[in-house]
């Protein structure tokens, strides 16, 4: 009988002979194969389960049994006992090598174990995170040889994790380090950030920590809770900015500062303490201590990101819009007066410029243009559009002044995103009745119950996605021309088109209030789809290409509209509407990538330093593009699909519509437009 | 006529040719000599003044002339108007190369000066602060080139200061940098802490930068407030600890958090809240903004040490006596609650042992035994005594409990070293009368107008100088015995000798109070002068020397005491009377150069993990040599000078007293002692 035994473990395929009686534990490290451990192969965590694969491997010459990984251990039995392992599964820190074995190592016992995302096009997320813990036994002090115990657990962790860079420990925690020590009976958990600092200890085995990924929108406050080593979201929730009361949108807020000293302090406290109010709401529901939340990482545009930090944003509030850092910043949550872990780092991403802000860069580092092929649009549509643009080997960003329009100020019937909000709108083009349906209800208006499933909330308004579609829908059925004006003559067909002073509106909802699309609504989201559209071509022009292979729309409005009228409207360039996607809030995705992934902090600091970033306020050619871009085009090279894609499959049969007349017929750029001088930056 | 020159700078010597017109400190910077300049070349600060030296310079075969200097520039003649320039100097970075030159650099002028000590036998300290002021003219920002105030500012630091390393910003400092910038219109002066992180920064030109040296001690907190340019000491003092009130002792202050939870607490805040007293005091005289201390070097005792960081001392209290930690550490001064600049950086020596703490690390950092190729044995006497054995190849440490009798404490008529307490003592060896000095009179007691300068005080006790040159002088005239024993025959010489009990006393003064040296307070002293001895004798052991070539007595004990009569009494071991000096505060100046040289930090950590430490209380031979120790030595050698030095200098005529009988006669480590046992530790 061989006195040793081949050993294979999958995933990885890593493979080696190892003497009998060798833990699999440390066969698995000393072949480099990512287990888990907090415990340090004590029979505590039980985070290194492995499960034998059994039967013939010819390719490997194995004969792999249950029986070759030994007997289950007392204290294995005692943490099955306690916790429970898996059918079929070992601690591999107690199971020993008895005879040849494939062992797989289960993807939920891998410390770099992936998080899937659901989109094709985006990177899973491999875990990572800054925070990592290590249960340790310490040397216990002795006279002879005098050492502090800081230093003897230093050592241990040395020793036991090979943390050889580790030579600090916050003030907090050497405070309470002698009293934990005892208390633990020499062997405490320690919180390590980045294999670097001690930020934490707790007496014996420890197995919780959680970090938040935070982004701070002008409007809502979003937050993700996260377990720190499965990577699971274990609570949600978003709460409005209360800095609302100093203003509606950033620019007034940035007024309220320069017209009111210490409006900053205000408005930071402010923001601060919503933050705190989310988060002990997510602690709560995830019935998480907030001492053992460890770590957290902040997007948010540029006057957010200042006025979270505790700076002024006066400067952002006109050119040359400095910002005060554009890099990115690890800080203490006491020193932002956050209610969780005082020790607990704070991340916080990059800005890229004074528009473009560390919002976008998390919307980058999920969306990881820098890592693909083809040529990326991704545009964040709220006050201002944030855009990127480019490939592996290119990337430029740049905002563009939108204006609210598409978050429905600026319209005379609109509204935020609320239930009773008309979200959906289809236009019959021979009658010109619409029908539509509202925030709260699943059913259209024409279909039963409609009536009783709404009378609660009442038809209040439409909001963005609701705007977008009513004008795809006016201009499909001829009521809007492609100068954006309201046809006069469609009131031949229908009373809904009526004159309004020296113009025309479409009545969309007669009703309390009655919902009406004006004139002066269209030009406003005109102006607000040729500044979204003039920007995205700026960027084209600056990297030399006409067409983009596929386009993002990432923040709440992008996730709500249907990309078939963004694009009948023109608002973003001609693309495959198969290559157009909804990222959802990609800001925050990103900074709950750089939470659970430490390098992908290095990896968008990397990026951002290399993006071009174009300021369109100086770019003339934006100016340019932006009258052109004022119109509802008609493609020269029709946009696959997209006359498909307006038949649109929902509609009753016989309201199938064609694609308008023209709609192929006239090249875009060559085309005069009338109107408007664009919106000011 | 050649169009370049020759230049050699003093007192380095480095020499070479530059093209005319060249400034002298682009020459200086070329050669490496060292300059010092906060503004960067600008005729702002006037640090770079030289002075040429005129003449002929046959050796380097230079003809120097001063108008080889050029012009005085129109800024070196505004700097001159508002803040004066020396007679014969000029500023280098507007004096240009115009012949041979021999071009001296004042110490003032370099960077690197030397801040001299008095004492022959100590290094100087040369000026290295971990603070440097920066003035840079920043950039302005761009929209073309989008980038943060914060990364301008580092780009310049990094092209006009060359700090490659710098890439931090404390918080506070970024929350205000913004407004810093646009004050100074893009010139502001920042403060720099080890070449890494800025910390504080000003708008246009500043130069005034201070850092705090503070000892705190069980009695008293001493702090001395430095120029971080200079070095200068602007301003010192001390005040009690009133942690007193807690416990006299160390021990009694552990007892009291033992006895009441959360009594570290009260003491924290009691020695922070004393410190900052201090430090309004230092600053107030000095006339400097608290806010411009923008460094602090702490030393202490470990229970000190720990107290101040908040660390509960309960551990050091008893066996094994482990330190929280033993490194030094940096902390911001916000942590410690300090009165300062709440960025500025708190260095914290580190401590050896249990029971050595960071003041005896300043106390290595200042008599640096580890340069040295003699074997020094370094002392500091408080409650306990620290002892330092050593030289450049091996360094021993340790704590022997002497107890607080050499304080006063424990002898009937003894007191702190305060006015009014008897502080000299001499008694004629045939009449057996005493003649006296106390503290606040420069006279003796027998002199006249003793009784008038002394009427205000009153003569209250006797401080541990007094007592230690009392047993000295009873055993140089036969009233005491080398045992320890107060001759009773000698009651027959004086009737300043008389019963009291079993056993005699020595009647010193006679009025209200009477001070009377009793049998016990001879006890007492004997009791830590061998504690102290064996303590001593244990590291020569240890390092395997007979004799030591060097004894240095710190602190407050060690100032006031007259080495001649700690020899007689054995307090310490034999050594040439020349080689034994006072240090004073030695800690405490530790302390400031930490503080003046950051390279002494460095050097000081690496030290104290080489030096051996030393537990007495479990050292078997401690106990001997402790029990040895007992008696009033009889040097087998004769030190030398000590016979000739106990012939005192200021007796009077016919009263020089020749060595006691017997001095030379028995050898110490044969005879036989009888008494006590040993203190416990």
């Amino acid at each position: 009988m061989p006195d040793d035994a081949l050993i294979v473990f999958t995933p990885s395929g890593r493979r080696g002979r190892f003497a009998l009686g060798t833990p699999v534990l440390t066969a698995a490290r000393a072949l480099g194969v990512d287990i888990d451990s907090v415990c340090g192969g004590r029979a505590i965590c039980g985070r290194c389960q492995v499960e034998p694969s059994v039967g013939s491997f010819a390719k490997h010459g194995i004969e792999s049994r249950a029986e070759h990984l030994g007997e289950t251990s007392k204290a294995e039995a005692f943490y099955d006992s306690k916790r429970g392992i898996k059918a079929g599964r070992r601690l591999s820190c107690q199971a020993v090598i008895q005879g040849d074995l494939v062992i797989d190592v289960p993807a939920d016992s891998q410390v770099h174990k992936q998080v899937v995302r659901k989109r094709a096009e985006v990177r899973d997320i491999e875990m990572d995170p800054a925070i990592r813990l290590h249960y340790v036994e310490v040397e216990e002090p002795d006279m002879h040889k005098p050492s502090g115990d800081l230093e003897r657990l230093l050592q241990a962790l040395k020793t036991q994790w090979g943390l050889e860079d580790l030579d600090e420990c916050d003030l907090r925690t050497l405070q309470w380090l002698q009293m934990a020590l005892r208390q633990g009976e020499w062997k405490v958990t320690v919180a390590v950030h980045r294999g670097k600092r001690i930020t934490a200890i707790w007496p014996g085995f420890h197995d919780r920590a959680y970090g938040l990924a935070i982004d701070v929108g002008s409007t809502t406050i979003a937050a993700h809770l996260c377990d720190l080593s499965s990577g699971a979201v274990v609570a949600s929730a978003g709460i409005m900015n209360p800095q609302i009361r100093f203003g509606e949108d950033l620019m007034s807020r940035v007024s309220y500062v320069m017209m009111n000293p210490g409006g900053e302090v205000e408005m930071t406290a402010a923001v601060r303490q919503a933050t705190n109010t989310l988060i002990a709401q997510v602690a709560d529901e995830a019935n998480v201590n907030p001492s053992e939340i460890l770590n957290a990482v902040f997007v948010g545009n540029p006057i957010m990101h200042h006025l979270l930090i505790g700076i002024d944003p006066t400067e952002l509030g006109g050119a040359p819009f400095a910002l005060a850092t554009n890099s990115g910043m690890t800080l203490w949550a006491g020193e932002l007066e956050m209610a969780i872990n005082p020790d607990a780092r704070v991340y916080i991403l990059p800005c890229i410029a004074g528009h473009v802000g560390a919002d976008t860069a998390g919307v980058i580092l999920s969306e990881g243009p820098h890592w693909s092929d083809e040529i990326r649009l991704i545009v964040d549509v709220g006050t201002n559009a944030e855009i990127v643009l480019g490939n592996k080997d290119r990337l430029l960003a740049a905002s563009s002044p939108t204006g609210p329009a598409f978050e429905g100020a600026q319209i005379s019937g609109g509204q935020r995103a609320a239930p009773g909000a008309i979200e959906r709108v289809r236009i019959d083009p021979e009658t010109l009745e619409p029908r539509f349906k509202v925030i709260g209800s699943e059913l259209w208006s024409d279909e039963a119950g409609f009536a009783e499933e709404t009378a609660r909330t009442g038809i209040t308004g439409i909001c963005g996605s609701g705007i977008i579609e009513v004008l795809g829908e006016m201009y499909l059925s001829g009521v809007l021309m492609g100068d954006g004006t309201i046809d006069g003559s469609a009131a031949a067909r229908s009373p809904r088109v009526m004159a309004d002073g020296r113009t025309f509106s479409y009545l969309l909802h007669d009703g309390e209030p009655e919902i009406r699309i004006t004139q002066n609504d269209v030009r406003a989201i005109q102006l607000a789809k040729a500044a979204l559209y003039a920007g995205a071509r700026l960027l084209m022009d600056k990297l030399g290409v006409e067409t983009v292979d596929r386009v993002v729309l990432a923040g709440a409005f992008g996730s709500h509209i249907d990309v078939k009228y963004a694009m009948v409207l023109g608002m973003i360039p001609d693309c495959d509407l198969e290559k157009v996607h909804a990222a959802g809030n990609a800001a925050g995705t990103g900074a709950r990538i750089a939470l659970l992934n430490q390098k992908g902090r290095d990896e968008i600091e990397r990026v951002v330093r290399t993006i071009e970033k174009i300021e369109t306020a100086v770019e003339p050619r934006f100016q340019e593009h932006f009258v052109e871009a004022m119109g509802i085009p008609h493609s020269t090279a029709p946009t696959p699909n997209l006359a498909e894609a307006v038949t649109l499959p929902e509609r009753k049969a016989g309201n199938g519509a064609a694609a308008p007349e023209g709609v192929n017929a006239e090249p875009r750029r060559r085309r005069r437009r009338r109107e408007a001088a664009p919106p000011a930056p």
